[in-house]
């Protein structure tokens, strides 16, 4: 068997600390991209092909770098065939977190406990068929089986959120909440799509759109809306921070400009982006909303595949932009004006890990512990080492007691070990420290409860869930 | 117990080296922040809660982080409410150097083996508090019974250095040295700040300063009076290096710019910087002096707080410059010109550890071994994960045998249990190595060298003290 | 003995995958320095000190870092005495790779089992000399006691190849191939070297170059010359990637400013050469070619070093420009063509591990396994901990299994054990994940296909050789 109960749980400690304390804490799993329609809909899947690969870019990436042609992977290819092609190369992710993520949902989802390669391909593809069939492997049977309590997407301004309503209404049982992501709000580098974006938004707001100060009505008009469904958290997806001078009849006239159809010079499509961050950042601390940023992304960096398949397929990358002074200043221009929000800094390249995690902590203002999070391990980061890196920087940058915890981050419905992954890590980290004597025996009953706090009660308090 | 004999040390071979190498070594503290002062003064603490937490911007930010109110952290909060408030802090600061730090500092200095927290606050404060009456605890006390011999505090060109003489002419017996940081001689980017410094200046040099080489000739009087006190180390605290072209021609009309009280373009400010700098290693040189770079701090990122409070109370952070290309062309502008000095160059951002490790192996020119430097962990990095990397990455791209070693770089009387920390850290990197049959047992004679030599001897022949 | 049979292999499992599976495979060298006129004329060595100390800046920086005079290193002192220097230097680079590669170099070449230090000097000198004297220790004799099978060596457009081909007449038996390394081609930074470049390259492909077709036709004719001696790899040395935006007219009148004498722009010279790399890219993928890309250092920055003994001699460092914009930029341009060759991305800066790991990743495209590939610890990183980082991050971020595994880049006929510190490194780590649980040992047959496949068969496959 190869995920056995104490995988990755190097040490007795770590073992106790794992199985007494982290995995008995439900999840809030605070920031993902799963579909609320499918949730909405309880969504039962087809197959293991389409709930395994039907949109994870991470399993197409790893398909394509073992020469897999793509006709298996996003193609026509029939289900099996493409299961079957995902099997022989799963031997081929060794050391990639793809190789203990597909075992831990084996194992935990499905109790399949066999090692998934080209033999096992066609009984492991037919056990997890045949549970699927199962009501309990909905959507929402799946969401329940992982304990989870509470959960929260990821939206447009522009998003009705019916499917939100639905689920709150149903009897579903677990909280699922929208977030606001308002990237497109923003993205004036692209004129055409941008005043597409602006009609919709005027639908949406019932408002009409004519001028910067509109433009903010319609946005606090939607932002009202999704407080009203519970949204209390915002996500903004940036290359880096943004932080340049501006006057607000610039951001004016920038903004007539690009609604009139006309391109902007970087330095105007910088200017407007700046304002229109604190903006945001004003309206969530006026709601005591978390603010979240991701940074750091290169995006659609393979302009073929691009062209004929979209965003998000897996030709996303990582940028090496400076962020340290436009970071400082975006948040002290919100601190100085006591308008600075509970926030979340996430990284995506691990040069800025350090950055990041200073930055937080010099935003704390004793106002709430752990005002200013250093994120979890986000993406291509989202495993060991990422996860180590996150956890001892954060620990010797500021305090790992305060920390909000793992997220998926995922659009898969099986994403939920990642959660598992992380406690076992955390665990595993604290237990060696104890074990070595870095940390005290004695404060065992502390450290215990620390683990719980990291695992559920820091995201439950911090968040006001 | 917590801190116990072999705390940190691992492996058999590590305790060795540590227990008959490392520990019984002098201390010689060859940068810190003591206030001279308070050594000539010989000032007694009133409470651990002054000497705790009077000044460690450190602690500070931990307490903010916990969610403290500033109330309690800086404001009129009696002693033993900060100290007790801090006391309760100490279990969420677990894994973050400072829990290591305060228990080190507990166990060393005032024999207190237990774990600091809520319950034995009141405890622990009263027997800290009682310590603090002896005379051996006083600031001199603190410094001879961490057996220090040798230590340099950071000095500004216009001091009078009057404290350093009283303590020279005293029975102190722990040599107090000077050390030349003339950052504010070339802060020309606030013109108002600059022009009354440079009267300042004017005032300490007895010279009227009206041309770049009247500046000059003011600093290098100072310079000659810093060197008759006995020091022999120069440092600078810049974001990044700068080595911007220019003439003597330009230089002297942005000094005449400047001291007639007009902005300087950000042009003139590199360029000012860039030739400051070099006349700087070229004063050092001549002397045979080290000079010190500390290059990466973003400072006084929160400027409600700094307008509040000023510089250096827990508002720092970490830049992100690049440094490679300026560093490059500075050093070799000396070099080539053979007015290279020695030099030790210390970075805050890890990004950095490589390009320092190797710009440093770049320079050697074989007339001092070790002759430049990459410099001990610093600030944020001076814990286990920071200086493990300070020590790895020396070791794969120079000579660690070569180390000058650990620094305090603090404000803090009772920071001297830092060089305890990095010298535990050390013998168990590197009697890990041995044990792992990584190094040869069979050198284990000049492997123990090796780490006295790391632990003072090196420092000594280096600066030659 | 220090190197043990078991040196660096901290598990019975990391032992077993060496022992029966990495270290029987033959070594394909795919990029060395090698001195092709010396393997033509099986070049006999007077001396381990020309052998060892004779061209290695690596050794050379070490002992200026000790603080050896240059007269010891590059000077006139006599062989015995450098060697000397470097046995008394020896102790002094613990923990730095030449410590690691020096004895395995003694270890498995000359059969000496003791350390090098100050009192083995004399009798190691006098042993390695008296088997320097033997044939098999000739230029051929070294590569073939190292078990090499092919190997690839570093050469300019206008290079003769005439050591090649008399090699691939000769009985040799190891086949060693030219890589098309054509950087002074582009190196129009400085015209006067340049246009003399530019006139040998006239003779060489016997054509005359007045106009950019011109140059890339005369280069054509020298890719077709270098294919025709069985080259299948090219090589670049870049500071960072190119990318910038031009026109072919532009390039034809850069060219034109160039040839005929005049100063480049920096702009026209990035112009310039993002047009040349792709050109380049062009040749290489329509021969299927695989071309490599070793981007980050910075070189040369020892100027008083550089005009006494020019280049290559210990005075390069890592930069820290930023790569992720151009890089994307330049591949996807060749991608979005299907003009995108296999290629290998290499950095000298570990800031830029996760950046190129990722960078690889979004540029397969199914048509090879392992097409991109994130190259493996380079120069400056080439050791253990710089190996560690290269195969977590190449295993976090894409396919270890598909990984071509490792180089020498090295211009010493002593550095093959450098394949073997490679493949202790490689076993030792997967062979801790086996030992821990966090790979399954059921799959050990796999796993150690996968170590040979890493060690030999991926090279094999993927060059096509």
């Amino acid at each position: 068997m190869f995920i056995e109960k104490n995988f990755m749980l190097e040490s007795d400690i770590a073992q106790e600390l794992y199985h007494n304390h982290a995995e008995p804490m439900p999840i809030i799993d605070y920031h993902c991209h799963l579909d609320p329609e499918m949730i909405a809909k309880d969504h039962i899947f087809s197959s293991i092909t389409e709930l395994w690969l039907g949109g994870d870019h991470y399993k197409w990436r790893a398909l394509r770098g073992n020469g897999v042609d793509e006709k298996y992977i996003t193609g026509d290819a029939s289900d099996f065939e493409k299961f079957d092609v995902w099997a022989h190369t799963m031997p081929y992710t060794m050391r990639n977190p793809l190789y203990h993520w597909t075992h831990l949902e084996l194992s935990s989802i499905f109790g399949i406990d066999k090692v998934l390669n080209a033999e096992s391909s066609r009984e492991i593809y037919e056990r997890c068929n045949s549970k699927l069939a199962y009501e309990n492997f909905s959507a929402r049977g799946l969401i329940k089986m992982s304990n989870v309590e509470i959960l929260c997407t990821t939206d447009d301004p522009i998003d009705t959120l019916e499917h939100h309503k639905s689920i709150a209404e149903s009897d579903f049982g677990v909280k699922v909440l929208p977030t606001w992501r308002p990237d497109k709000a923003m993205a004036v580098e692209n004129v055409g799509d941008y005043n597409i974006y602006i009609d919709k938004l005027e639908s949406a707001s019932n408002t009409s759109i004519g001028s910067y100060a509109e433009l903010q009505s319609a946005l606090k008009n939607r932002h009202d809306f999704f407080a009203s469904l519970g949204c209390s958290l915002s996500d903004h997806g940036l290359d880096t921070f943004y932080a340049e001078e501006y006057t607000q009849i610039e951001i004016n006239s920038i903004f007539n400009k690009v609604r009139g159809g006309k391109g902007l010079t970087p330095e105007e499509v910088l200017k407007f982006k700046s304002a229109m961050m604190i903006d945001f950042a004003v309206m969530d601390h006026k709601k005591d909303w978390t603010q979240q940023f991701h940074i750091g992304p290169i995006r659609n960096n393979n302009t073929k595949m691009f062209n004929s398949m979209g965003a998000d397929v897996g030709f996303d990358a990582i940028n090496d932009l400076s962020c340290a002074a436009a970071g400082h200043k975006f948040l002290d221009k919100l601190a100085s004006s006591d308008l600075l929000a509970k926030s979340i800094l996430y990284n995506l390249n691990p040069k800025d890990n350090e950055v990041l995690a200073a930055m937080a902590a010099t935003f704390n203002d004793g106002s709430v512990a752990g005002k200013i999070q250093f994120g979890s391990a986000w993406w291509f980061l989202d495993q060991e080492v990422g996860m180590t890196k996150q956890i001892n920087t954060l620990s010797a940058f500021g305090l790992l007691s305060r920390f909000v915890g793992m997220l998926t981050d995922s659009r898969s419905f099986t994403s939920y070990p990642r959660h598992e992954y992380f406690r076992r890590v955390l665990c595993n980290i604290i237990g060696d420290d104890v074990t070595k004597g870095k940390l005290p025996k004695s404060e065992l009953a502390f450290i215990g409860q620390m683990v719980e706090d990291i695992c559920y009660n820091n995201a439950k308090r911090y968040f006001k869930f």
